[in-house]
């Protein structure tokens, strides 16, 4: 079997593995989505934690780094794969709801005044 | 133009989009590993207050609830743009390590160990 | 010496302990805002974990089990650390914020509207 | 009734005035250890926010900037509410395990090995 790729591989495909791990395992009686939602941020704190006491510059070369990558592949390989599952419990089409969600971000942060700016768009 | 569902929308379609709307705002020098694994967590943190006090079992009614869908859709729109622009960020083929990490995690819950039961592997 | 205890320490001692413990490694230049509040997520985190896939009654039991209590109680004691460092960096008087943030919340929930309900204040 | 301040209160009074307030409000049976670490969660991610693009060195100004740091003493204020109704649930001396896990520490830290570094102790 091929190995999966960015490029090849569509959202709805690796929901369903997620889901499918899931369900060969009788893990959708766990899969709340108050529980998903604790374990997505709970691993989002394991990536940060590669990262607590660096500066944001310094945070780009330990993403190079051969010893740190891996394990910083596999936590932000945990988050998505529970985003995806919250999603597949929601009910949730993600690529919809991003296209959405971009869509009214193009409106709060028009290009000619966020360029180059990290302000919220209250304060712009 | 179509609107974008998982079933026709590659990964790499979808980091494309949110790689394209950093770069118009000239917000790659914002975006170290370090700044987006915080905005993920804090993301991840106003999805879970949707679901603080409700038991897990409620947690799947407030997901169906169409006051409280909404918001819990963007929220979780912003968790993945986030994942998808440190991924982009860091180089990382997300389809790729989802599909390692999953690898990983049937060696760690073998179906007939896990069937059934929340433990860590560690406690199986 | 005599263990520290709730009944007899001060905010202002621990917070004094912890900033000794800083200082005497030199650490002050790691201890931004930023990457406290980092470090104070991330170990917020691993609190939660504890607690995932339980339900809440059955997390009431959880922290009373001796082999996950221990574990417990640091993850508590990791974040009320990076809390008071926070507090120390910042310059925050820990019990005046304490009282005027209860202060505002009594207003928001005033007891008759609140009395047994779990709503935001904005749905009461 | 004098204003708390840190140097005059000690922990067990704030436990009991946290306490206090949710009793009031019979709210002890929403406060489970699996939701009040949610809830100590979302409001350490809602701590991160006010720091998301900053650079470290900044944000040792935001903290002192009027306008900001009213909300950021607010989200402390509801981070360490948490961590103490947490304790109250749980039945932690959190001056006790503070101690503990800072002795714990200074045995993965000793200053000689850990002065002015930021690596973690299997690092060091």
């Amino acid at each position: 079997m091929k190995p999966l790729t960015d490029t090849e591989t569509t959202l709805a495909e690796l929901k369903t593995q997620v889901l499918a791990f899931a369900r060969e395992r009788d893990w959708e009686q766990f899969h709340a989505p108050k529980n998903l939602s604790m374990a997505l941020a709970a691993e989002a704190g394991e990536l940060m934690e590669h990262f607590l006491w660096a500066d944001p510059a310094a945070s780009r070369n330990i993403v190079r780094d051969p010893a740190r990558r891996t394990k910083i592949e596999e936590e932000l390989a945990d988050v998505v794969i529970y985003a995806l599952e919250f999603a597949n419990v929601a009910g949730i089409d993600v690529a919809a709801v991003i296209e959405a969600k971009m869509a009214a971000n193009a409106k709060k942060y028009p290009v000619e005044k966020a360029k180059g700016r990290s302000e919220k768009y209250t304060e712009l």
